[in-house]
């Protein structure tokens, strides 16, 4: 969506889903907001100071505004592409938990057709996402990047289902696969998650992050296990993106440290909690264009004295 | 069960249910074991070397051997009282996913008469926790101490829909009210949790434990909240008295302390959650009985391990 330029710095970059949502909730409705696994992770990995390029595709209805309102948090649209035709729509309505959820609505529109291409000024970026998409995909367009130093994977149920092969096949090409428990179960055929993990180190990634939801997540290696506390948010509007949010804020935190070792994958994923609380805070990527980089510090110390042991 | 002796230590006294328990899971059946609210408390507390009392009711089926196992662990049962009759029954069946679970039998025994009396030498113990039993009775058997320095309390869905005002009551007399999440959302009608705390803190404890199972727990006071981890158990056998032995575990760790404050009490809760865990890798109290103190040290210091920031 936007011309080349020579001096960009794309510290990270990540392929994903851009949508447009519509939400209901028991007390609200709420149509079309921005939505998809790219946005949310972008704008959360833009508040690590990280430069963050975007590859995607949008059709002829994605709006100018919805642009802008990226553009704000300085992500580099270059590997966005448009495309005559519909955008990707999708509808779901929350039940009363705020956990489960029933998809109303699928409507791929261009995304049908999506072939992501890398742009030139990503291919040396260190760090990746491959955001959930495809697994085919996935692997067409790492395929077009130069020696990243850490690639991270998000992938949903539908793959697992539908195309397990390719699916493994890039797991064992990627540094760290995250997943909810319930696709990791899906995935391993395993019911304890540390045995879930244990399966899926086995097929090449050194660190496998399983989320939980609103309790957090764990972090597993072949030799360790870290436990990252989810933030008890006080009031939530609409857990859509939160996923998305966290790898992307997560993803964001390392390309900006440039370090990759247990301590800064720790201090990461803090970070990663914090933001995807600010996510649930709000309708869309809403709550988190409202906050400030301050805020956010602020949430992490909280969430760090939250859980100190002293 | 024992005779008065002049030379007793109690640092904490318990009262609660003493159970012979059948327990079927998906993959076996066991039955006799030994159960009830107050075995599970009273052995997890004497892992942190305090002096424990314990206060309950036995009928003449509750055989030697269980006594023996219990008294094994130094814990004082001047308090635990033999009635002719059949002793407490309870059978219940976990589902596979080993949360969800059918009572099959509860017959009440002996312990349907029961009337707690607090030995003199327990009147004068620093520490309490009121186990999960009949709100009126809690009141009771509070009634006959000598202004105790921290009295925990521990309660359950029963009595919520029966004894609401007697609840009510004790839990305004107490310093520490736990309960899982779901109770404390019956107990306040709200559905967040820090909502529910909040409802709770009104009614006049100065913390409030809420236990969510395997996703650890959240201690509230009006001013913080603490994360608590759970250890990610590897076997999960029964977890029947989990709960009990998790509380058990923090009060006994509080009257070694014998202080009072946030940081004794994070520490306390750590201790906890590590006893927990070795709770649920066996049936009834079984794996803890084969454990010793420096095991439970040293997943104290792995829990530390795995929710260090650094």
């Amino acid at each position: 969506m936007k011309e080349k330029t020579q001096d960009k710095k794309i510290d990270v970059w990540m392929v994903g889903s851009i949508g447009i949502d519509d939400i209901a909730t028991r007390t609200e409705n709420k149509k079309n907001l921005l939505g998809g696994s790219l946005p949310f992770a972008t704008i959360a990995a833009s508040f690590a100071g990280a430069g963050v390029g975007a590859v995607g595709v949008v059709g002829s209805d994605f709006g100018r505004a919805f642009q802008k309102r990226w553009e704000h948090f300085g992500i580099d649209l270059e590997g966005v592409q448009r495309k005559p035709g519909p955008n990707f729509r999708w509808a779901c309505r929350y039940d009363d938990d705020m956990i489960e959820r029933t998809t109303l609505k699928t409507e791929l529109g261009v995304f049908a057709d999506f072939m992501p291409v890398l742009p030139e000024a990503y291919t040396k970026a260190p760090f990746v996402l491959l955001g959930n998409i495809q697994p085919d995909l996935q692997l067409h367009v790492l395929a077009q990047a130069r020696k990243p130093r850490f690639v991270a994977l998000d992938s949903m149920n539908l793959w697992i289902d539908i195309a397990r092969p390719a699916l493994e096949k890039v797991i064992g090409k990627v540094d760290l696969v995250t997943m909810n428990d319930g696709e990791a179960r899906q995935l391993t055929g395993k019911w304890n998650l540390r045995d879930c993990a244990a399966e899926i180190l086995k097929m090449g990634p050194r660190f496998v992050l399983l989320k939980k939801g609103e309790h957090g997540a764990f972090l597993f290696t072949k030799r360790d296990i870290f436990i990252i506390p989810a933030y008890p948010v006080k009031t939530l509007k609409d857990p859509t993106g939160a996923g998305d949010t966290y790898i992307g804020a997560f993803i964001g935190c390392m390309a900006k440290a440039r370090t990759i070792n247990t301590t800064a994958i720790r201090k990461a994923l803090m970070f990663a909690s914090a933001m995807a609380a600010f996510c649930v805070e709000g309708f869309s990527t809403e709550k988190m264009e409202r906050i400030t980089r301050k805020e956010v510090a602020c949430r992490v110390r909280e969430l760090m004295k939250m859980t100190s042991a002293t």
